[in-house]
């Protein structure tokens, strides 16, 4: 991804959260991150995310979709990190603003989705939307996959500790960790 | 404290909340939790709470404060739950609206601090002041007391499980659990 988009998405984003009443510091908006996933269609498939806190125990992000861009298809499983033993990511997403399409194991097939099939590899359609408000716990060990609806979202997301570099995608094209090329 | 006082902090905590973009479904509202600690003086020392989650691993809530409000001095120790070891909660604050003096262990003594003092026991003077979008996080066996600025405040809390029942407060005429008179 090139320097300048990463920007423009930056900015993008520090602006759709702020026009919403949430206040970010200006160090939180430099970091705000910008994940096209290495497969470089971010108007698409990407995420951009403000992580508030990550401690061993706890994180808490505010993510930000823009319309029908789509966080592609993945689970945070149990694993190993410094020879210990560690318990796959729970999340529960609360959407402050906007609608989101989530799509978690379970029942449901990819004819009859509300969302707009993306260019990734999905094999999980349990369908829940989430309008302003409402919230979802995905437990570990779950795949899923999220889109926004027409208007984008701004989804806060309360969790244990993030350990992004983990994430196991369907995809097998996807890199979590975005490589920059200056422009 | 009263029915009827209960019903009035929800409607202006939720109010206040509302207000300020933040969108609560009807159910939130209806629960949302007015805690005077049991020492009857809610405008000066309670809290409203909303809670979004609160599993085995996390918990978010919305916490709000009336101008100059404070919630009393406490402290999350490890303990036993069941038979089984947990460590104190450990907690993020991040305030959304508004302002918050936040008082923790270590060097400050009451003289200086620019909380008004509350009328009940505290003992730690460690001073943070809190502006929109600015956050603190508390780690487990930390005495830690707080309160609004003239705004009131919105706060943010990111945690891992809440056990509110086993706080321990420094007042030891305090009540977690509201006991309710019906009028």
């Amino acid at each position: 991804m090139k320097r300048s988009e990463i920007l423009k998405y930056q900015k993008m984003a520090a602006d759709f959260i702020c026009e919403n009443g949430i206040v970010l510091t200006n160090k939180e908006k430099e970091n705000l991150e910008v994940a096209d996933f290495g497969l470089n269609d971010i108007k698409n498939i990407g995420l951009q995310i403000v992580t508030y806190i990550n401690t061993n125990k706890v994180c808490a992000k505010e993510m930000v979709l823009f319309p029908f861009q789509t966080c592609p298809e993945h689970v945070h499983k149990d694993g190993f990190e410094n020879g210990q033993y560690y318990e796959g990511k729970e999340e529960t997403f609360r959407v402050r603003k906007g609608s989101c399409y989530l799509y978690v194991e379970g029942s449901g097939n990819k004819e009859n989705i509300k969302a707009k099939l993306p260019n990734t590899t999905v094999t999980v359609f349990h369908e829940i939307i989430l309008d302003e408000g409402e919230q979802y716990t995905i437990f570990p060990n779950t795949k899923h996959w999220f889109q926004a609806g027409k208007q984008g979202a701004i989804i806060s997301e309360f969790s244990t500790k993030s350990r992004d570099e983990s994430d196991v995608f369907t995809d097998t094209r996807i890199k979590r960790i975005p490589e920059i090329e200056e422009d």
